[in-house]
């Protein structure tokens, strides 16, 4: 599959952090990327171009994860990134050192952070109502969605890089025969979806039993991904009373390759939706903790491209500010390179929703693609492909794709 | 608090292993313990005492986690015990070289592994049949109950090795009136509780997307620690509706420091209880896959010790083979210091539960502890102290004890 050209996401405004290796550089290190060229830091800085950033550990973009960089904390990552950002300005990229620059079609991408601990919330009221008139007939939201930023751990080892397949998974569910009867079948998933998310990345770690509140949190953030959460909806579905959903989920989660830095989305911030309820303290976010991020999800088959949702993250009812002040709130600790996730995003009508599960209406109404098929699910083969910019097209800020190919199930032997 | 002296848990026929430091041996390292005696395995290498031991990595024993040795798969991690072990009947402890030896009191105990992913299945029948009686008047199992070891993923970076003091936690949850009403309020807990289990930790890794069966699943088993799931009630019960517990579980989950190895348990290997309903073919455990572990949980206050719970590990309806066989069976992969915790290990009878929301009733019938005090859930100041024993108290397996002390919640500044 061709991949799209995302050089308007990638202009001097932006400068996201990601790994990669080529011929020329085989071993994963850190990288930025400018328009189609894809810039090694470490090249970058064994050529002096890093000089008047202090305190920059030797060795910090030779690594294979962005982690050791990512703790450094914000004030650093803001240096290195108005260091490149100088440095294209004063030299055009055809200055920069030939050996630091190539295109991104000679690179491959990696996994950017070693991710400690997943956790996946569930900050969108559209998609909570929604997917409460489909699975039990009643779309109030679960008694805490105002109170606090619902939330589930998943699977931090079933995080992978953008590209990476995924497989129909095997499981147990409920098979409902026409009669309205139900056995319990082990086989392959019927049910694969997709969804849309949004997730900060941790940079600085804060200890356990620390306390932290929303107005603090930005300082613990690195950056942002897009996220498909892959899900198994008969799987999860039978597995997920009482305890939420597990093997449901475990099949894959992608995250997109760049990642953006909260300084390239400050100048997109907008205000949260109104409170339903009033917030405890630690949650108050105290000025525009929202972005104004668009995202977009396609299935593609073959070389049919479908847009099958779009939706804003500025939709969310909780703010990844808030997010983080809740995790934290009863004492755990955050480790650079977790991930917190918002869970689908999704908007009230027609084409703004961010999972199969609601575009369908839980099957109901089948989609139809460009190709002509339709689909309730994923069917095999089908490539899952999600992009989101910041503050409107011309804005500079994207973050590329976010896509995996569903492969059939394997058996077991 | 004084000690128990647990001598009686680590004769030859165990051989656990752990991460200790001590004023001799300043940097945390790969340790076993035999009676009152702590030996340190790099100063047994560097003496050649396991020379015999073949591909055995130069330095695996200096690391301050256990993750590298025990990635080395079961044949290595026996052939190092059984080294120890014909060191010993050899040699007798006092021909030992000094300088690999200390006594307990001497050493601090470490957190053994790095935990990659933190899995917490609900495997007691008795436990979900207690916890559904009391919360929801209904003691029907959840209906995956006898089709697959339920499971939700923890946060691994609360996972604290034993001794480490755990804090109230603040949180939301609702405040009900005499009159039925109920707020939603923030504060500390009220319902602090602890959960008593047994753990697996993952040796040999298993990438994304293989197959792997309950009866092979031994293959990828390091050894067992003894769990405390500390669960703050309240703030579970408000947010777990319907992705599951999050915060109610993340004040903490203390772990034993010492790793009992699977040969260890070898001996100790009973059938599982029959099958309600029959299983897919990975999950069929062929053999005796479950053990005779009695465990115990005590509440200490001051200097009285009161038992509140024993337990039986074969009680489980799940054996760890099929928590390994399901877990992995929608694609997840194992890395080596996962950890796979059975949730609260309970039995039928009075004295027999694993938490004290059982214990108590949901707080209807406070038990009495040896002090005269009464308790429905924990009170700041209380030493919850778990442990356990293989195959009766003469086998000389045991895990020495798991305990940790409550403080009271800090409020926000």
């Amino acid at each position: 599959m061709a991949s799209t050209a995302y050089a308007s996401h990638f202009p001097l405004q932006n400068i996201p952090f990601g790994i990669a290796s080529s011929e020329k550089h085989p071993e994963p290190q850190a990288v930025t990327r400018l328009g189609d060229s894809v810039l090694f830091l470490a090249s970058l800085a064994a050529h002096g171009l890093f000089s008047d950033v202090p305190d920059l550990p030797p060795g910090v973009f030779s690594r294979d994860v962005l982690n050791e960089f990512a703790a450094l904390g914000r004030p650093l990552c803001q240096a290195v990134r108005l260091a490149i950002q100088e440095l294209v300005r004063s030299r055009g990229t055809t200055g920069l050192p030939d050996d630091a620059l190539e295109h991104v079609s000679a690179v491959t991408m990696h996994l950017p952070v070693h991710v400690g601990d997943f956790a996946d919330f569930s900050c969108s009221l559209e998609h909570v109502k929604n997917a409460g008139r489909i699975i039990i007939h009643d779309e109030r939201p679960p008694p805490a969605f105002f109170h606090l930023p619902i939330v589930y751990q998943g699977r931090a080892s079933s995080v992978v890089v953008s590209g990476t397949p995924i497989e129909r998974p095997m499981g147990q569910f409920r098979d409902t025969k026409t009669d309205g009867a139900a056995d319990v079948v082990f086989g392959p998933s019927r049910a694969v979806d997709y969804e849309l998310e949004f997730a900060a990345v941790v940079g600085k770690p804060l200890e356990m039993r620390k306390r932290l509140t929303a107005a603090e949190a930005d300082d613990h953030i690195f950056g942002f991904v897009v996220l498909n959460d892959w899900s198994a909806r008969d799987i999860q579905a039978f597995e997920m009373i009482p305890l939420g959903p597990a093997n449901g989920k475990n099949l894959g989660t992608t995250i997109s390759p760049w990642i953006v830095t909260l300084d390239a989305l400050e100048p997109h911030r907008l205000p949260p939706p109104p409170r339903v309820v009033p917030v405890p303290r630690h949650l108050e976010d105290p000025d525009n903790g929202a972005y104004a991020v668009r995202m977009q999800v396609e299935v593609v088959t073959g070389s049919d491209v479908t847009v099958t949702g779009t939706s804003e993250v500025q939709s969310l009812y909780w703010t990844v500010r808030q997010m983080v002040a809740h995790i934290v709130s009863a004492g755990s600790a955050l480790r650079t390179g977790d991930l917190l996730a918002t869970g689908t995003v999704s908007g009230p009508g027609t084409g703004t929703h961010g999972c199969l599960l609601e575009a369908t209406r839980g099957g109901a109404a089948p989609i139809r693609l460009v190709s002509g098929e339709s689909r309730t699910y994923l069917e095999d083969g089908d490539v899952v492909r999600m992009t989101a910019v910041a503050g409107g097209p011309s804005s500079g800020v994207g973050w590329g794709d976010c896509l995996g190919q569903l492969l059939p199930a394997r058996p077991y032997a």
